[in-house]
């Protein structure tokens, strides 16, 4: 079905048996490696690193090239979705990204800009076709996007936020300007995905960062109503590509995120995967969880916490080992490398195969 | 037993009935308040306003002469008890706390001040007796401190954080190191609160606002551990003052600090009270858990889920009714007025009385 050669990841996905359980690392291709540190330098910054293809396709191949990973993932943001509506994307140094029109009022809402794929963020598809090639079959690529809900949090905070007053102001304000909101960016969202698996993305991850801060039942009409949305349409035009969820701080709503009809669900370091197993009866694949400050730590405690994740899954083929959240900036690619040998090493235990 | 006038809160904590379901808010004397605000100009700064007793005497009683509320809760800071070890703790405008000395090696934590609840921080004590003069058994005063791991956390860190990059090194790297500080910490924390208690304060409360970065293994060795022994050591001395303990993002691990001996548990809004409540079996008083973003919504909105709260704990003499987390800086007084109005009038009906 696949003239992929390395299809462990899309095994898993597919409720196939695997030889060791599959890793990649989410940002993988990231400040932590002096590679990527090189690239960026030489891109200037980071919006125009993530908007040229060929150096889109540099940093996505970096981690490969380095490590033995079993998926690749795309290098962009999941701000490229709102900046394409017309928000105006810009990282201000040490400050992480903003928006120079944030989302405000009604009227901000209703003039936002319904993109083109293949137009306004053609650079993405640019950079898919292009990971694709080099990639040459070797392992699959992930396309991905934020959640609407997080998506919508930065659009009308205009940033990262420490309580998130405006978002929460329009939710307990006016609940049907956001969720009029939230239907453009799940609209244009599902356009972005459907493009990227034209592209070339072999499997999908939805980021919903910010499902944690909500009320269960403001995370269940604000959050995952959305996704629910996202994977109905997806698996109505792509049904053979696997959709992964992943809400941080989403462990009580595991269940929940499993009923959706996707894939695989992600799950943080704060629920031992023993439990979020037992949560979801095993029928979504699970991927996660050791702590990323983990790698801050010496081999003999990486070893021991591998370990631990693995175990704590216990036997089974519907594992796939990544970190509970984002790598640091300031890990030890040594240590990356490590991780990932002990992966290789210790997982077969757990499989028939 | 109590000469004190109005005994809602302390008659939940010691599971007796009530009329109506007693409130206080987590931040009450804050920087939503004008008078607040303006007293903190007149101080000068955050530290001037913390360590001098009549200063945070008069910020104590603001909510209280304003509102209907059950509870005073003392003015402090949970880093006036690193700065009493030796740290340095000073406070930058827009960056919020920072410390002058972190400590971020054994040598650093060898070196860490036993300091002596009436000496180094004796202006806390002066500020609880001078202010349970001042409310004259109107209310009954909370006093607190931060969990052991919380505050661990600001004195690796320096000061707040994204990644916590310090302390999960010293967690992975050295954990002997790290639970020298913690036993450190929690040895001046029973100390302080001991003191408290000593000097006027009738309920106590342990705020864990870190532990939720943990994962399970971690956060019962390094957070709830610690807190366990103060607990313990706080039951032993002062075996009639309640203690509340706090974990925010903790709603899976409810039962275990239930499990403390302590006589409530503080719940954020991200897990619904009915939950919480089947979680800890009725074992202990739960405290909670509006989401402090309804404060931004319409009165209609605010008596909704105010109503919705009540009805989530439903019928019971167990509940004490706060935000999640502390109030925002930007909220209406009037919107807290009518939101406290609103559990006045709606939480009779929950009451056998």
């Amino acid at each position: 079905m696949h003239s992929i050669r390395n299809t462990r990841l899309l095994d898993v996905l597919n409720d196939k048996g695997v030889d060791r359980t599959p890793i990649w690392i989410m940002r993988q291709a990231g400040r932590y490696l002096p590679e990527y540190m090189a690239t960026r330098k030489k891109a200037g910054d980071f919006m125009t690193l993530a908007s040229t293809p060929e150096l889109a396709c540099e940093v996505t191949l970096q981690p490969i090239r380095r490590f033995t990973l079993d998926a690749a993932i795309l290098f962009s943001d999941i701000l490229t979705v709102p900046d394409a509506m017309g928000l105006g994307l810009y990282f201000e140094a040490g400050e992480g990204p903003r928006f120079k029109s944030p989302v405000r009022t009604p009227e901000d809402i209703k003039n936002l800009g319904k993109p083109d794929p293949e137009t306004e963020l053609r650079y993405v598809m640019d950079a898919v076709r292009l990971i694709r090639r080099e990639l040459n079959e070797s392992v699959p690529l992930i396309g991905f996007a934020g959640s609407p809900w997080t998506v919508a949090t930065y659009m009308v905070e205009g940033g990262g936020s420490k309580d998130y007053p405006h978002i929460k102001r329009l939710m307990y304000g006016d609940e049907g300007a956001l969720h009029r909101l939230l239907l453009k960016i799940t609209e244009t969202t599902i356009d972005y995905l459907r493009a990227q698996v034209d592209a070339g993305a072999q499997s999908l991850m939805v980021f919903d960062t910010w499902g944690g801060i909500l009320t269960p039942r403001a995370y269940h009409a604000f959050s995952l109503h959305y996704m629910q949305r996202i994977v109905d349409a997806l698996k109505k035009s792509h049904a053979t590509t696997p959709i992964t969820l992943f809400t941080k701080n989403g462990g009580m709503w595991l269940p929940d995120i499993a009923r959706t009809g996707c894939d695989a669900v992600g799950v943080d370091w704060t629920i031992d995967l023993r439990d979020a197993r037992a949560l979801t009866r095993d029928n979504v694949a699970l991927q996660g969880n050791l702590d990323p400050g983990v790698l801050y730590g010496s081999k003999s405690k990486i070893r021991e916490e591998v370990q631990r994740v693995l175990e704590s899954y216990g036997e089974g083929e519907r594992h796939i080992f990544n970190l509970g959240h984002g790598i640091h900036q300031h890990i030890d690619p040594e240590n990356v490398e490590f991780m990932i040998e002990t992966v290789h090493e210790l997982s077969p235990a757990f499989h028939r195969k």
